[in-house]
């Protein structure tokens, strides 16, 4: 008998027919004679329409009270499900976060978990039920208020509670069937991922791919929990999720691809600082103004200065949403810093090849260029980590560069890819 | 500075332009120096609505996950609500029951509250912030379960918190002025009642008058609750419902007038049970076979039994929703208890006609029937208490029945009363 969590997406339980749907799987499961914990996100687009309605009746609402709102989605899709389970004959119950014992920081709207004391839960398992746990939502002590993690969250709480009840496994549902190598909406010959490493997947991830939460798979992957990400329309096998540390889920020994998959980023613009007096800690004091803001800063890149002059020209990337509030501050403090002006470029794109397989292959940085090069496409900026190669392009040729890389890595597959509307988050 | 606990029905928060308006009258409320606790229900139809959707999902929802999902309802109202004032300007917490210390008994759907502890509601009250606290549910402690009061329970919130704080009044808004002689939509000459005590407005919402919940009153009554039933669309006065022990709010000696108000009711059918062996303990038998419904019998009428049978008939009244389990119970008993028939009829009327001045006042029953007598009404059943007469007369009669006693009574107002669509429940 195993002990398997289970996490549904908003899209999974959208309606009285998808609950009904998702409801008869996890009676099958506990049928099977597994213990099935399951966590829910809130019904389709109803956090959406929640602060839609918040907004309706003040322009910032407070933090502490939006998050006691949006808590009421999961609260109702958690309890439609608990109850349409019962009605199949399955015990079950449903917990809030609080219930549950997931116990976070009080930062509302972005509560970090700080401890899981899923007594409640285990209560039910033993007395045979289905737990059913309402995702991205938790509890503080320190305020004795009720919190949420943040959007995307209920990946975190699915991982979280799986990790502190040592879960045999952790599936991930969406209306998606796995991970694939790339975005099959973009790439059509894009395959499913059979088998992933939770530090590719973290790099997919963090580059772009919107199947999992970055936080989720980090959590994963330090504590060692196994994910399966599914598609809650089929019954096929979808992506697995493994720590490398404890060896390939199946035994295989087969060598690692080179490159496991590519991820694709729009929504990036490009800063470049131009005319920065080339002495020592310039680039720290730009980097401490703009981190002021709180903007996440990815890539980097500093040009060398020409012999004749003694400027040098710093550019980075940052989230588009970001832009306004950093060009805004570098603005406000240019005669402090000296450099010569400022230029913000959104019409680019970000691509990352990933794999744990490049650690130990010489020559996959000259194999992207070439396989680019050819294809006639410019590289801005190019950043690289231990598993992974990202560079920027002009956006308008994001498509082209995917499919070329793709095709170039050996990603290919033989027939299209089913391609979905959503993307189950 | 008085301490005031402020209820709003749900047709009262029913949209963010609502709440706003509500939040506005709450923030004038503090801002004049008061401390506000507020009760809220759930926006608008939104409990009809998921019921609805519990409905879509299972036949027979559990009850404690039914709980769940309603719960939801009230958390979404006070969250907005909450948000809302403190975008005005004032500070303000929001709580759900169990936050509020509502501790109530394990029945879901129907408990009883055994406990108030609001020390939350207290500290936020010295903070200067203003509590809003959902109206409706409570907390058990024994199943460390979320409960609901039951339909209507919001208004038993507010009177059991306005207990526990000692609050100066406690007012229910609702979209109608205040309590009213009559329905205003059945005899537009309805006058609004300023004052009226809490026995008379027990026997007012007993016997069908909707603007208060009955078990409110109840618990106000018993803890001492002075009420103001008003309006959330003006700043008129409404009605104030006192205790009499303690005296006239505004020291007024003036006589009570003799009739106060008058209910009516319509979903209540008449039971026959025909032909009963005229022997010692055949009513008692008889009821307990009802009782075993938990149908709540109202009037019971047993006409003398003719010399020459030993034969008699007994009638009760009860809830129309009663009525299948109530004959299905007796019909299945016809054998025991030996009787020959059992009537029922749906047809019918009940007329309440309440005041504390009919104590002291001989002939109001006689005034009564000489009324409808001249009216042409016939009466099929009495039954009467202190301050009370009640009549049941067939239901096509019942506005005709209505009018003839609020002129007889002398309830009639020199102008037709605003008439509003709902009843703020």
């Amino acid at each position: 008998m195993a002990l398997i969590v289970q996490k549904f997406g908003g899209s999974s339980v959208a309606d009285a027919d998808s609950i009904k749907r998702v409801a008869k799987r996890i009676v099958d499961t506990r049928r099977s004679g597994n213990d099935v914990v399951v966590v829910v996100s809130a019904m389709g687009d109803s956090t959406d329409e929640l602060l839609d309605l918040a907004g309706d009746c003040t322009p910032v609402p407070a933090p502490r009270e939006l998050d006691m709102l949006l808590t009421a989605g999961e609260r109702i899709s958690m309890a439609l499900l608990a109850m349409t389970i019962k009605g199949m004959g399955v015990d079950a119950y449903s917990f809030t976060g609080s219930q549950a014992g997931m116990i976070t920081t009080a930062e509302h709207g972005a509560a970090k978990i700080v401890d899981v004391t899923p007594g409640r839960v285990r209560e039910a398992l033993d007395k045979g039920a289905v737990a059913i746990v309402a995702g991205f939502q938790g509890f503080s002590r320190d305020s004795r208020d009720i919190t949420t993690l943040g959007r995307g969250g209920s990946d975190t709480t699915a991982v979280a509670l799986a990790a502190a009840l040592d879960a045999d496994q952790c599936e991930i549902y969406s209306d998606v069937d796995g991970v694939f190598t790339t975005d099959p909406r973009m790439v059509h010959k894009a395959k499913k991922i059979d088998y992933i490493t939770s530090e590719e997947m973290l790099e997919l991830a963090a580059s772009g791919s919107k199947i999992l939460h970055i936080r989720a798979v980090e959590y994963a992957r330090r504590h060692g929990v196994e994910l399966h990400v599914r598609s809650s329309f089929t019954s096929d096998v979808g992506t697995i999720v493994y720590n490398p540390e404890k060896g390939h889920p199946k035994g295989e020994t087969v060598e690692d691809p080179i490159i496991t998959g590519i991820a694709a980023e729009l929504n990036e613009a490009k800063v470049t600082v131009g005319g920065v007096p080339d002495v020592p800690g310039k680039a720290a004091q730009i980097f401490e103004i703009v981190a002021g803001t709180n903007a996440n800063i990815d890539m980097i890149v500093q040009n060398v200065s020409p012999a004749d002059t003694n400027r040098t020209d710093i550019s980075f990337t940052i989230p588009v949403a970001d832009g306004r509030k950093v060009i805004d501050v570098l603005n406000k403090n240019q005669a402090e810093v000296g450099y010569e002006a400022v230029n913000y470029d959104d019409q680019i794109a970000k691509i990352a090849v990933v794999g744990a397989g490049m650690r130990t292959s010489a020559g996959v940085s000259a194999q992207l260029f070439r396989a680019l090069y050819d294809a006639g496409i410019n590289i801005e900026m190019i950043s690289t980590s231990e598993i992974r190669i990202s560079v920027v392009t002009r956006a308008d040729l994001l498509d082209d560069a995917v499919r070329v890389l793709h095709t170039a890595f050996g990603l290919d597959a033989d027939h299209d890819a089913t391609v979905y509307a959503g993307t189950g988050r």
